[in-house]
């Protein structure tokens, strides 16, 4: 696995002196310098598991160890997946006028990068396409593959549009609801943090994905899971465990916590949620989560968490292709009760 | 050409009618109203020369009549760019932090959008996708089509961080040269306004693009021409002629008289650029500008361009087709001596 990581990491490098010499651009030297700055900045520096599950799952799907080729092409995939969360992180800090990522300035935030940071954006996604050129232009699936980048990249782009538009304006709690939640969440976050994966190992695999949309949908519900997870885990682990302090209730975020709360109280409790939910003030902060507690938004979630996974279970068994099954179970092992 | 421009503006409609019911993704009410008002304000309002010179080039190259289907898919294809001219503008009006574009608010300065604005570049970009799918997919140049547009994006984006990172931090003329200003121009402005609409042409007609690569450069040499035209104009037009206030020698723009000047300045000459070019003051602004009537760049300008379009003519002429000829006489008809 430490050999894979590795492997992984030699492949990012490779990819990055071909765009560093693509013949489509001439660089001159301030440039190339530029690029390779702000790509080494903001594309290698998260976990790499939306990267690494290409790997993992083609050779699932396989059946049987990758050839060094196939590492190569699965891995180059996966480095256009953390290409794309790159390019909406840098300009996802800009909307959100974020301060640090990783550990690190945003890199709007990096002296002299300022607002070029939003061209940067636009650069590393086509960064994805270069990288799709240079390594699967005479593969069978590249349009395939250009038509899958293309989509997810629109999903996730209309969902960040729900999740601004909704946030946007006065606070207004009316506004929100458990379908507006899912809708958001399943837009912005699952297409492109659970189905591509997996989507790109099946076109490896030379399979048609029209006739996997089943799989989509078993991921899509996985990735609507995983983000109801982290909407709790930000307000109810301690920080320290999860290495952030979570800040959605001053933030005003549409969380699966604050439309599961509006759902459950009565209209006292809506008067307390109205008054307190989306204020930076830490007393504010705490009535909410005394009334998360009072409505037992802990035990709502553990039922909602067991449920989720017996259904999730339930479609992955029924999916005729074991090898298949295996992808979607190593996913969702990956994230059932996770605490961070 | 009225008719032809009606027709253009009918299929914009259409256009935008299948984007606000695309079944990728699920539309809320106010999501379908944020993204119908987005494209009204940025995509339609320009002077759609690039849009409509995809039709006017498509029935030189076929030589006859278009059908309604063709001159729909020409459209297309040519609202594709206007899509791209708009998904840049927003981005840059945001970068440049500028007020006003085509005789209104930029879109980030309208009231409840501001950042906001960068994920709605995104989503015009993304609409091209859209729009390339629902109506070429099935047709044998699709992959072209896809390359061609990820293409000529990739050499926007990186003229544009070219001219970004040239003109960030302190004012510096000794960056600045005829060699970074035609690499700016030709990425920047070239491809995206010139050869885009021709190469979307040739396209339809079943062509293949690597055996035009002579059509292609003849028409990045074009654009770097009107680029140069543009810089001229932006000084020395009268501002109500041009319909706007050229701003390039307060704003430290790497403009060609700029780049001229410096090259034939002496040292006195240089010191006064050095002095007073990138500055507000208008004092300053005239010195520069009384610089460059001393330098005679008004003469330099007219050889330019009776040169440019020498060389223009003998490329073009000596092109073994008769219909290519004249699709490129046509581009070049409409931009020689321009005055505004």
């Amino acid at each position: 696995m430490a050999d894979l990581k590795a492997k992984f990491l030699n492949v990012y490098s490779v990819l990055k002196s071909e765009l560093l010499q693509d013949p489509a651009f001439e660089f001159t030297d301030i440039s190339r310098q530029w690029v390779e700055r702000m790509t080494d900045y903001n594309v290698p520096g998260g976990k790499l598991n939306r990267g690494l599950s290409v790997i993992d799952s083609y050779k699932l799907l396989k059946g049987e160890e990758l050839t060094e080729e196939e590492i190569f092409l699965a891995s180059a995939l996966g480095w256009c997946i953390e290409w794309l969360q790159a390019y909406f992180l840098v300009l996802d800090d800009i909307m959100d006028n974020s301060h640090t990522r990783r550990g690190q300035p945003c890199w709007y935030k990096v002296p002299k990068v300022g607002m070029i940071a939003a061209n940067d954006g636009v650069l590393l996604r086509n960064h994805i396409f270069r990288i799709l050129k240079n390594h699967f232009k005479d593969k069978p699936y590249y349009v395939d593959l250009l038509d899958l980048f293309n989509e997810v990249e629109f999903q996730t782009a209309s969902g960040q549009m729900l999740d601004l538009i909704s946030s946007e304006g006065e606070n207004d709690l009316s506004k929100f609801s458990l379908s507006l939640h899912r809708r958001i969440v399943q837009y912005k976050t699952a297409y492109y943090s659970f189905y591509l994966s997996v989507a790109c190992a099946l076109l490896m695999s030379g399979e048609n994905l029209e006739d996997h949309v089943d799989v989509k949908n078993i991921l899509v519900q996985m990735g609507i899971y995983f983000q109801v997870q982290d909407d709790y885990l930000d307000c109810f682990v301690d920080p320290k465990i999860l290495g952030k302090i979570g800040t959605d209730i001053e933030d005003f975020k549409c969380s699966w916590l604050v439309v599961k709360a509006l759902e459950l109280s009565n209209e006292e409790q809506k008067k307390i949620l109205n008054e307190n939910y989306g204020k930076a003030d830490p007393e504010k902060v705490a009535k909410v989560k005394a009334l998360y507690k009072e409505l037992d938004l802990e035990g709502e979630f553990a039922d909602y968490e067991s449920k989720s996974y017996e259904k999730l279970i339930t479609s992955i068994e029924s999916h005729p292709s074991k090898a298949v099954q295996a992808v979607l179970k190593s996913f969702l092992g990956k994230i059932y009760k996770r605490q961070k």
